[in-house]
């Protein structure tokens, strides 16, 4: 596996474009992207679990009921959510309007949204803009496309990497905004990923899924699941790889790659969570279980009090202790180990669930990376028995100003 | 049912102290309290539900098996958790102490501890001011002891009220601690209750356990559940009623009062939550039971986002309909009424699922106020069906201040 510079149009075949039409309100960022593949893709997605969801996911997920789709529009500003039947017409409009200028039909055309939730979008901007969007479809556009799905993030989030599938390169691209909002449960808040990999729509979700399962669901900013999370897969068989129809050999690679570029995207989405200044990793082992690893580690990176101690590079452990203690698994608290570890150091502070000294000179040394990992060992089955890594950020002043006021 | 002034030692025959021993390294705070029955008392009490518990909860529970006690040594500052064997020996040595000074058994005290997890606990600073602890007891002496269990708490919190059963006055003491690691699970982090009322050790823990579940329970600050909650109820019967040892009208005014109590002090406690504006209180209805109303109560004021927007006295009700969204209970979506209301006015902002036009400038001044309501109506039954209240703060940069640098 090898990466590349680029995004979603890293593959063969994928164009983007991103522009402003003025749906958010102030500045001058964009906020309308297209994603456009030359031949119509098998495709897959995960939605939110969230029981309120946006009217762009209730459009999207009548659009891929047949496993195929061939662009992507996704507008920021707005998120289209709690907008009633004029927002189920307004998602509709906008896929209508990509098939009025591209040969692709509109249920071929996904839609998503993001931004604040129950204010109607006013879709004439988006009219308005559609020329523009169309003419602007180049290979170069994925980087204004990847900036136009973006609200709070402050970084952008592409990745593109190859594989080689039979003698044929395969590649696979990807971009994600996100940024508060973030505890997703069965995707994240918007992930487009792109590949020029001949696969059948059945595999092709199940290696979604899968990867979502263990990348974008272990992340949180604030323990808040968004109403618009979707992960979207198109493949467009471009690649001209032998098309995988089963779980062989290709099709490990394939997932393997695509797991790759879903945990990188995944880990950007917590490094850039709103008013973070460092991403926190969390690494449990010895587990009776994953499922009871990856509920514990979600446990620690979602607490608001492990995420403020670790803003002020406190190694204030008992909080983490705390926060497994409530987790819905069951472990042995005399047996925890507990150790910090960055690009600055390791360092150890409770064995058998009893604190040990510590330097506190080193802890505020380790701590102040941008880059944190939580080192959680239970000691109930060898290491690597039931274990799982999350992914998320420190919680800040700057979290509460953007949060105080996001709206106006 | 008539409100008094005071707290722990309001009813007969009990007495309280609270003194600076120096747990606390900084500042010039108490950190060491106690309450003593002159009778011994019938006893209840309720724990928190975190796998890692604290060492004085263990002690506690086992002094508490026999549903008696007579005395409350409780100190602030170092929470006596994840310290070992050395923390139980601490723990004990806290309640021989009392019993070395006090006609008390060993047994018959309950030990809490509250404060930072995982430094062992020195008593010796405890047995150096027992003589002054205990010669410092005295009805006026609630005043001292509720100010010594606080920790980052900015308020103190007590109340006490008095109830007319068969002919006897029968009088219910309350004071608690809490300001962060607040999401409770089966009790708070700290509520001391005292009566005089004649009641069977099982009606007192039934009528505890009831009213938590409906009151502490339903308090969240940060979502984090501590290893240290306890709830306690003591009663020493010298109200000279008849013996409450059914559920008849007695127990019923019994109960009521102490749900009145209990309502108060959580309240108090929310209010106090760390770094909070305001004190928040969601009110869902026509809900399917009592438990998915709780549920969807409990995730709306637990919400980060719910909270920085009320922070900001911002409108952003989205979050709100996210939050119902994602907790663990059925609805309609496109049933949701959803309203605020403070002193300064109502205003409702979603009817059916979808937005309503509201002025901005009243959504402020609604808002701005130091209590808010969120009223929630899903519609489901006619009002009142399944109903819950919960409380809870606002989330501001003071609590990212507090724990940012909470232990040096």
């Amino acid at each position: 596996m090898k990466e590349l510079r680029g995004g979603v149009t890293a593959p063969e075949g994928f164009k983007a474009s991103g522009i402003r039409v003025g749906i958010k309100k102030t500045g001058d960022k964009k906020d309308l992207a297209l994603i456009w593949s030359q031949e119509r893709c098998t495709a897959a997605a995960c939605y939110t679990r969230n029981k309120v969801i946006g009217q762009p996911l209730v459009v999207t997920k009548e659009h891929l009921a047949d496993g195929h789709a061939q662009a992507v529009i996704v507008n920021s500003g707005n998120a289209n959510t709690c907008t009633g039947e004029a927002g189920i017409i307004a998602a509709k409009r906008m896929a209508a309007l990509v098939a009025e200028r591209l040969p692709v039909k509109p249920e071929d055309v996904v839609v998503a949204s993001t931004g604040v939730i129950g204010v109607q979008l006013d879709v004439s901007p988006i009219e308005a803009g559609m020329e523009a969007l169309v003419a602007a479809l180049s290979k170069a556009g994925s980087i204004d496309a990847r900036e136009a799905i973006l609200t709070t993030d402050t970084m952008k989030k592409e990745l593109a990497v190859s594989v080689e599938l039979g003698g044929k390169t395969v590649t696979i691209g990807a971009m994600a905004k996100g940024s508060g909002m973030i505890h997703p449960n069965m995707a994240t808040m918007l992930g487009f990923v792109t590949t020029d990999c001949a696969i059948s729509s059945g595999l092709l979700q199940e290696a979604l899924s899968e990867s979502v399962r263990r990348t974008y669901n272990r992340v949180s900013v604030d323990g808040d699941t968004s109403t618009n999370d979707m992960v979207v897969l198109l493949a467009n068989g471009m690649a001209g790889n032998a098309p995988i129809e089963e779980r062989g050999a290709d099709y490990r690679a394939f997932a393997e790659a695509l797991d790759y570029v879903d945990t990188q995207m995944a880990k950007m989405i917590a490094r850039d969570g709103e008013g973070a200044t460092k991403l926190v990793e969390c690494v449990v082992t010895g587990a009776a279980s994953e499922e009871a690893a990856e509920a514990l580690a979600k446990s620690v990176i979602t607490s608001s009090l492990v995420k403020t101690a670790l803003f002020g590079s406190d190694a204030n452990w008992g909080r983490v202790l705390c926060a497994l203690g409530y987790a819905p698994s069951a472990f042995d608290p005399n047996k925890v180990r507990l150790a910090f570890e960055s690009p600055r150091g390791y360092l150890e502070v409770c064995v058998d669930g009893a604190g040990i000294p510590f330097s506190e000179e080193k802890a505020k040394l380790v701590l102040g990376a941008q880059e944190v990992t939580i080192l959680v060992d239970l000691g109930g089955r060898p290491e690597g028995g039931g274990q799982a890594t999350a992914w998320g950020c420190d919680l800040s002043y700057e979290y509460v100003r953007i949060n105080g006021d996001y709206r106006t």
